[in-house]
């Protein structure tokens, strides 16, 4: 059947892509590790799988939305893995943001199978899953990324193309976060800054995202690094020291100093050091800088 | 006459705003160092000046477009400063870039003087300051304000108001500085990263600045460092690093340890050091982040 | 009289080093902002002198030593300074942790009024004082430090020439602060690694001071990092902040970055904005590196 | 035969303990990579070996002096691994830098194949090793300990027991490389700042290893950094950031921000990105400050 897709990983981003495969058409075999989440999809649009190697069966993609690298190895190449099952020339694309080494590793064990591997990280919020806005880099071979482009086109409202290399989209997706937490770190410090120096957070943080800084990213984030409104979270600082890390790694694997990612590592890592892991990134960096300014 | 303004600074920024003053049907009594830059003006439309004093006698407005504090203060409450002959209720309009300590200082002077100090840095390159599309953020009494307002109009798009303390625009601007700098470093640290994986610096640049970072700062700086265009130079290193300057030591006087201000103070100081300081600050930033990586 | 020597400023240091110029026969003129402070000395010894003026008046030497630039200018140049009463030829002992740039502009006062200056800044805290066993660095012309070596014998054990330019002594005194602070940071963060692998560090302190590290620095403040002893409070985290920030001017001056200074500046930046600024140094470092761990 | 023992790893430190122990009596199968090291020792007290494996057959003590975590991996677990043939209750001593997670491991492997695993990594160069002056850090089963001590004894001045938890000796191994590098950074940095001040660098190491700092570290380093003297090469700077890297690992894996780890990371990063991998680590400090300042 055509427009079976295999989807593994219902998270706070893959429930929302699920749905919009569903709407569009497409059948679900899916998987997730609590797998009563998938309550929440159109019943009649899925197929409920205990492992990746169920959802793999018999389909031409398999989507996969996990939030670890070891998860993420474990779905591909473990025992209830998707090689188990995955049929020849299918094809894997890999969502998640994970490194560029573990992206080829990944690709070379599909190739051995007889199967492909595209890199297709996104970016972008649950909101914007929701709302088919999100942002698809992909890397990998061009006869593979014709093949899914109508499958992707379902789930963002662009797909840029960073070439053959595996791991291309996957240093783009790194290399944006970073510029993320960098972003929030400046924001913090900046407003902090106002602050201490007796102005109103809120219309600083207006200023910039209405002028200079008339970007999503300032507008949306520094609303709420202004108003500290750290609640509800929406993604936790210990997923972002995840990310954090994966910068750090790609800068240690290239040979590139970075001090900024020293700077946003180090803040998180603090973050996480002192309880707030489960607390929205956004808190780590807000409250962070406060508490060193002793705030 | 109550269009006669005085105005001194005709540098990168103050010649194009003096233009702009003069086609709104001004007359401008001008002071500069080298006072033949008085010579791109329309002769009619000006009145040459040998001191500030000069610029600033018989005008009920004064504007300073000057790029240290140290010769601001010089050209205010020096032995040919503006204080010399500035009538009783005038306003001088302060538009460069300086601490809010000098602003402070500078504004009691002026009290004590019978005459006004109004804070009005500016954010813009020299082409916006040609196109009048300079965002003005002034702070300092209501009266005083609503008295300059239709100057100010002349020169900027918009005015943006951040209340009665005089020191309150600079401290603005002195954050707005910084975000732009952290954004150089940010971008020059992750275009480097993609660089160094094998992936096109421009084309990544490219994909940020049109999706998630689609802000002025990240189009046309993300250009020049994704391109390596470090010419022709607009803005000085050493005009950043002052900058860099005046945002640790607001961060010293307000006790707000900010570790993003570290690193591009540290960037700007390594590029002077290294003999860059008549180059692009945009160069500082790349080149060092370049060099850095050993490329 | 020739054993008449002025001294200004009996702080910690002061006093210890007032006491052993009276004991080695000296008669001290003898100034402090909190005069009574005086009291401890032996009366017979000294003459209590209500201004830096009244003190250095009749001398051919007299000793300052004072906590900051800006008090130490206003005792040589103001209206109550010690230039006002200095006779010709006499000598000025600055010892003092102060900047080269001022040590250069008050020997220029110096040389103005017909007197000399001499840059003798001293390492040791109040016990090495009371011990004699100070090290002073010394640089300025060749003839004044020898003229004054008698007096200076009576203070440390050892005197160290940094040559005829003024500012040099200073330099190293800020240089050796700056390495000071830099190793209790190191040791907070060794220590506390070790903490949190589980080990016990007192006894990794121990080792290292013990070993490699076997220096007083290491065994001394190694000690009370290792048992987070902040008390008694030695040296003020808000007199260690000044050091920081002479260190971090310097650097500026000099066009030399610095990334530890940096990071020693953060630290005891972040201290007194969070209230220890007057703590103890140590504790700057210790508890600040701990609650970056969370702990 | 209970004075045989295994040796594997004939390096820079590797080659004077295994002449320290054949010296003391003991009969050594050695074993190293490019095996011909082997022929600069006494022949009659070794026995050349193809592997670990053979190395370690019939002795009741193993020593590993192995430069890299991966390295020592494959020579205990590997298919040529002293697993393969070390007897029951016989000890290996581990004597590389490595990470403490790679040494419960390896504990846990040696557990199952009814041998012990004792962390025992060193702190000196190699003319240390040579006159037997090594610092030799243990932690493991006491009774593993009481049994190696007469061994260890032959190796250097003195033993330093960290405990039962058997990584802990590669905490404070690491922690005090870490604590050599940060030294070195912060030398790098003050002679820099004093020479860019006018002074001799050397004059102020010497004052400075001779007073505040009178330790080993301070007085070696301090005069090869002070003289800029950089050759023969010691310690490589790639393997000196290796040491970097595994401080930099075990600051995130207990929590614990670490900014100066931060610092001498990217130092040496940046010296292996600049090509100065093989050149001693002393000259990726000292070069790298002398570069950022434009010296």
């Amino acid at each position: 059947m055509k427009n079976k897709i295999g989807f593994i990983g219902l998270g706070n981003m893959g429930i929302h892509m699920a749905k919009n495969l569903i709407e569009a058409g497409y059948h679900l075999q899916v998987h997730n590790r609590t797998l009563n989440k998938a309550d929440e999809l159109d019943q009649a649009g899925i197929t409920k799988c205990q492992t990746p190697a169920e959802a793999a069966a018999g389909v031409p993609i398999v989507i996969t939305m996990l939030s670890e690298d070891e998860v993420l190895r474990e779905s591909v190449t473990g025992p209830d893995g998707i090689l188990k099952t995955l049929q020849p020339n299918a094809v894997h694309i890999s969502m998640s943001t994970i490194s560029p080494e573990t992206a080829v590793e990944l690709a070379k064990a599909h190739e051995q199978a007889g199967s492909h591997y595209l890199a297709s990280p996104v970016f972008g919020r649950p909101e914007a899953a929701a709302a088919k806005k999100l942002f698809i880099c992909v890397s990998g071979p061009q006869q593979v990324k014709d093949t899914v482009k109508p499958v992707l086109g379902c789930l963002g409202q662009a797909i840029h193309d960073f070439g053959e290399e595996v791991g291309g989209a996957n240093v783009v997706k790194i290399a944006g976060n970073f510029m993320i937490m960098a972003s929030m770190e400046m924001m913090a410090e900046a407003y902090t800054l106002a602050e201490k120096n007796g102005l109103d957070r809120a219309q600083v943080a207006n200023f910039f995202g209405s002028t200079l800084f008339n970007a999503p990213i300032y507008q949306n984030y520094g609303r709420l690094i202004a108003n500290k409104q750290y609640e509800p979270v929406g993604f936790k600082a210990k997923l972002g020291y995840k990310d954090a890390r994966l910068a750090f790694k790609l800068s240690q694997a290239s040979y590139t100093p970075m001090p900024l990612v020293n700077a946003v590592h180090s803040r998180l890592l603090s973050a996480v050091a002192k309880g707030l892991g489960d607390k929205d990134w956004v808190e780590g960096f807000g409250r962070g800088v406060s508490e060193d300014a002793g705030l």
